[in-house]
C-alpha cells in the first residue's frame, strides 16, 4: 500500500466519508488512492474557496470533518479566505494539501512554496509526513486534532513521493479527548449570577446554540429570565417553532450597544465577550455597558452542551419546559413592489421545515432572522469569519451534508461574486439549494460606513459601485448549469421561492434592488 | 494630514499612478485619500486576485509598480495565490493592506489575522507602520523596495488608526539602489565559453527577454551561434518580426529534454537553471545534460541588460546586427472545422502589430507560440508561478498599463475559472482585450498527467471532467457584460477575432474543443 492509500484510507476508517477538492499534479497519486476508495464521495470545485467553504457547511450540519484535495500552496492560497471563515466557526475540517516530492523541493520549481507557512495562520495542527510509513499515524492524528472540541482546522502537506511510496499501512484511529466541563467555581459563579435579580443574559456560540445545548439553556431562560443571545457571527443556530428565542447581537455597533445596555451580567458560553466588528475614531470597541460583568462561564473548547447541563443542574431546572417559541398562523404572502420587508415576510412565509438558511445578504438581509422566528423550525448559519464569500459554498457543503433538507441561501450581488464558482459544483451535483441573490449593484456596507469619513466623491463613490456594467445573475447562474430567473415584484420572488423549495437541484433567484 | 493622505501622496509623488483594489470598512480612510487624489487612477476588481494579478500584468508592461489596496487579512488572502505568481514574476507591486485600528486587535474581531504572517511568504519587503508620522516614510521605502531589482512585492500593513490619525506628512523618496553587473570574472567565463566551439545556449528572463537585454543577447547569437532560450514560465518577452528569436523551453520534460540535450553550456541570465515543473517517480528533475556545464553570468537581482551589454562589449559586439524574424508573407486564414493548429495559425495570420499576449491557454494553447513567430511584434505573457486563473487578471493590468495596444488573451475554461471576475473590470474599464476561451470541458493537464498513474478509473476521471454541467462562456461573460460570441468553425474564430481586434472594449470568444 502506498502513502496515498494509506492517507484516504485511514481517514475512511475514521469515518470521513466526504472530500472536496480541486487537485493538481502532484496530487494525482492521491486522486488514484480517491479512485480506488469508493466509500469517500468526492465532490470537485472549480475554485479552492469553494472547496474549503464546502468543508466548513458540512462541518457545521454534520458535526464532523470532512476532508479537502488541494493543490499545493496557489491551491492552498485560493482557499485560505474561507479557512480563516472556517477557524471563526470552529469546526472540523482535515486539509489535505499535495507538495512537490521532497528531492523536487532543492530545486524550487515555479509552483515551490512554504505550505506550511501558507497553512499556519489557519490551522490548529499542521504536519508534513515524513515518510509513507509515518503517513497513515499522522491522518489519524490530524482527524484526532480536527474533533477535538469546538472543532479545530488540521492540515496535512504530502509530498508527492510520500504518497507514491509503497510501505504504508492503514492507522489505528486514537480516542478523541473528551472536552473539560468548567470547574464547579465556574459553574457556582454562573448559577449565582442567575439567581440574582439583576438582568442576566447567557451568550451562546458553536453546539450550544442547537439541539440539547439550546434546550439546556432554554431551561435556565425560562426559570430565571435570562436573556439568551448569539454573536453577530453565528455558526449554526436552531430556530423556528418549538425552539427557545435566542437573539443575535446586531452588526450596527449602535443597535448592538442598545440591545445590550440593560444587561448587567453577562455568562459566556463558548463565546467572547461582545465587540463592534470594527474601530471607529473615538468610539469604544466594547458593547456591553461598563457595568456589565462578564464571567467565561465555559471557555472555547470546553464542553459547551455539558456545562449547560451541570448549570441546570446546579440550578435544579431538569423539568423545566424552556418558553418554545410557538406555531402561529404564517404571515399571509406579500405581494406588489419589492421592498426589503416584503422580501423578508415572504422568505417568513415560505420557510419549508426543517430548511437550512445560509445568510450573506449583507445589508438587503437584516430583516430576514426577524421575519423567520415563526416559521417552522430550521437551522440558520452565517459567515462566522467575516470573509466575504461564504454563502455560496456553505451551501454547497450544507446541501452535501443535509441531501433530504432544503437549503435556502440568502446572498447578494457583492458578496456572491467572490466565489460564484459555487453554483458550478451545486448543478454538477443537483443539490438543493434555492439561492436568492439581491441585486442591490452596490458594496452598500461600504457607502454607509463612508459615511463616518464623510461624503463620497465620485471617486470614492465608484468604488462602492458595482452596478457598472450590471451584474445579470440569471446569465451567471446558466452559464454554470443552474436555472435562474429575475423577479421584480414580490408575488413573482414568491412564487420562485416556492418553485425553487420543490424543485430537485438548484435554482437562483435574483432580485433586483 | 492623515496617514492614509500621506501613504496615498507619498506614493504619489514617488509616480505611482493606479491602485487595483477591493477596499472593505477598515480601509475607509485610505479610500477617502484616494477620493482626494486624481492623479491616482483607481481599478476596482469583484474579487482580490484579479487585484494582484492585476498589479502584476500592469508592472510587466510598465515596470513600475502599481500599489494594491486590499481589505484586512481576509483581502489579502484571496489575492495571494496571484501575488504568488507575482514574486515568480520579479515585478514590482506595493501591497497596501488595511488592518484594524492597534487597540481593536486586543478584541480578536472575528475579521481579526495575523496579516503579516499572511503577506510574508510573497513579501520581500513587509512593514507595519507604527504610527501616522511614520507612513509617508515606510511609504516611500515600500516603493523602493518594490522598485529593488529585478522587482519586488512589498506590503504595507496599515492599522486604520494609523490611517485616521493627523500629523502625517509626505515623505522624500529615497533613490533606488543600482543593480549590480555580474564580477568580470562572470563576464570573462561567460565570454570564453561563447568563444568555445562547445554548443551554448543563452537562457534569458526578466528584462533580457525585451527591449535593449534582447537586442545584446541578439548581437551575441548571431555572432556566436549560441542559442536564445526562455524558461517556460514567460514574465515578458518581445517576439515576432524585427526581434531576435527566443525559443522556450517546453512545459513537457521530455520535449524540454530533447531540447536541451545536445548543449553543452547554459549560461543563465537571470534565469534558475532548468527543471521539471513537476517530480515523477524514477525520473531525474534536472532537464539539462549531465555534461551541460551551467554558469550563472547573472544572478536573480543583477543588472540584466547591463550584463548582456558588458558581455556584448568583451566580446566586441556593439556594431553586430542580432539575426531577427523577417516579415514574411503571413499564412492564409484558415477555415473550416476547428482544429487546435488551426486555431492558432488563425492568430498568427490575424495578430495586430504591437498585441500583448496573455497566454494562460493550457494544452490548447501549445501551438501559439510556434504559430506567431511571424507575427508582427508583439509581447508574450505566461504564468510565471504555476497558480493557474493568472490570464484574465494579467490582461486586466496589461490593457490598463498600454491602453493603446491590443490584448489578446488566451485562455482556457478550466483556468479562467478561478478568476472570472476579472471579466467584469474588463468591461467597466473599457479594456482592449479579446478573450479566447478554448472550452475543451476537461482538465486535460492532469488527465494526461494520470496517466502515469495508471487508467483513470470513473471517479478518478469525474475529477478531471468539468464538462458536467458544461460551462456556457457566452453567457458568463455576458453575465459580466462582455460582449462574447461561440463560434464552431475557423472562419468564424477568425471573423470574431478580428472584430475583436477593432472594436473598442472586451470581446471574447467561446472555442468548444
Amino acid at each position: 500500500m502506498n502513502g496515498a492509500d494509506s492517507l484516504i484510507r485511514t481517514l475512511i476508517a475514521g469515518g470521513v466519508d466526504t472530500c472536496f477538492t480541486n487537485p493538481g499534479t502532484s496530487e494525482m497519486h492521491i486522486v488514484a488512492a480517491l479512485d480506488r476508495a469508493t466509500e469517500m464521495r468526492c465532490v470537485l470545485a472549480l475554485f479552492e474557496g469553494v472547496v474549503t467553504g464546502a468543508a466548513d457547511g458540512y462541518a457545521r450540519m454534520t458535526e464532523k470533518p470532512a476532508c479537502t484535495l488541494l493543490h499545493l500552496g496557489p491551491g492552498l492560497a485560493n482557499g485560505v479566505a474561507n479557512l480563516h471563515n472556517a477557524s471563526r466557526a470552529q469546526v472540523p475540517i482535515v486539509n489535505i494539501i499535495g507538495q512537490h516530492a521532497r528531492y523536487h523541493l532543492l530545486y524550487d520549481a515555479p509552483l515551490t512554496s512554504d505550505i506550511e507557512a501558507i497553512a499556519r495562520p489557519y490551522s490548529k495542527w499542521l504536519r508534513t509526513p515524513s515518510a509513507a510509513s509515518a503517513i497513515g499515524r499522522d491522518a489519524a492524528e490530524a482527524l484526532v486534532a480536527a474533533r477535538t472540541a469546538p472543532g479545530q482546522i488540521a492540515t496535512l502537506v504530502v509530498p508527492a513521493d510520500v504518497a507514491w511510496t509503497d510501505g504504508a499501512a492503514i492507522a489505528a484511529i486514537p480516542s478523541t479527548p473528551k472536552a473539560a466541563l468548567p470547574s464547579s467555581d465556574s459553574v457556582n459563579r454562573a448559577a449565582s449570577m442567575l439567581r440574582s435579580d439583576v438582568p442576566t443574559a447567557l451568550l451562546l456560540t458553536g453546539n450550544a446554540l442547537y439541539g440539547e445545548g439550546l434546550t439546556a439553556a432554554g431551561r435556565i431562560a425560562a426559570a430565571t429570565g435570562a436573556k439568551l443571545l448569539a454573536p453577530y457571527p453565528i455558526t449554526r443556530a436552531e430556530r423556528g417553532v418549538g425552539t427557545p428565542n435566542v437573539q443575535r447581537i446586531p452588526y450596527m455597533p449602535e443597535q448592538a450597544i442598545e440591545l445590550l445596555k440593560d444587561i448587567r451580567q453577562l455568562i459566556l458560553v463558548g463565546a467572547a465577550a461582545p465587540v463592534s466588528y470594527f474601530a471607529y475614531p473615538g468610539k469604544s470597541s466594547v458593547l456591553t455597558s461598563p457595568e456589565c460583568e462578564i464571567h467565561a462561564f465555559a471557555t472555547p473548547g470546553e464542553d459547551y452542551v455539558g456545562a449547560l447541563q451541570a448549570l441546570v443542574a446546579e440550578l435544579s431546572l431538569q423539568n423545566r419546559k424552556p418558553i418554545l417559541t410557538e406555531r402561529a398562523e404564517r404571515p399571509p404572502r406579500p405581494n406588489g413592489e419589492i421592498t426589503l420587508a416584503g422580501l423578508a415576510t415572504a422568505v417568513g412565509a415560505l420557510l419549508p421545515e426543517n430548511a437550512i438558511v445560509v445568510d450573506e445578504a449583507m445589508t438587503s438581509g437584516r430583516g430576514m432572522m426577524a421575519a423567520t422566528i415563526g416559521s417552522p423550525p430550521h437551522d440558520w448559519l452565517g459567515n462566522t469569519g467575516g470573509s466575504i464569500g461564504i454563502a455560496l459554498p456553505l451551501a454547497v457543503g450544507a446541501a452535501v451534508a443535509c441531501p433530504t433538507r432544503r437549503v435556502l441561501c440568502l446572498t447578494a450581488d457583492g458578496s456572491s461574486m467572490y466565489t460564484l464558482q459555487a453554483l458550478w459544483s451545486m448543478a454538477r451535483e443537483g443539490l438543493n439549494v434555492t439561492t436568492v441573490v439581491f441585486a442591490n449593484r452596490t458594496y452598500a456596507v461600504l457607502q454607509r460606513e463612508y459615511s463616518g469619513v464623510g461624503a463620497p466623491g465620485p471617486r470614492a463613490a465608484k468604488l462602492f459601485d458595482i452596478g457598472h456594467p450590471t451584474l445579470d445573475w440569471v446569465h451567471l447562474a446558466q452559464g454554470m448549469g443552474v436555472p435562474a430567473t429575475r423577479v421584480t415584484t414580490l408575488d413573482a420572488f414568491a412564487k420562485s421561492v416556492r418553485e425553487g423549495f420543490e424543485t430537485d437541484g438548484p435554482t437562483l433567484i435574483e432580485v433586483p434592488l
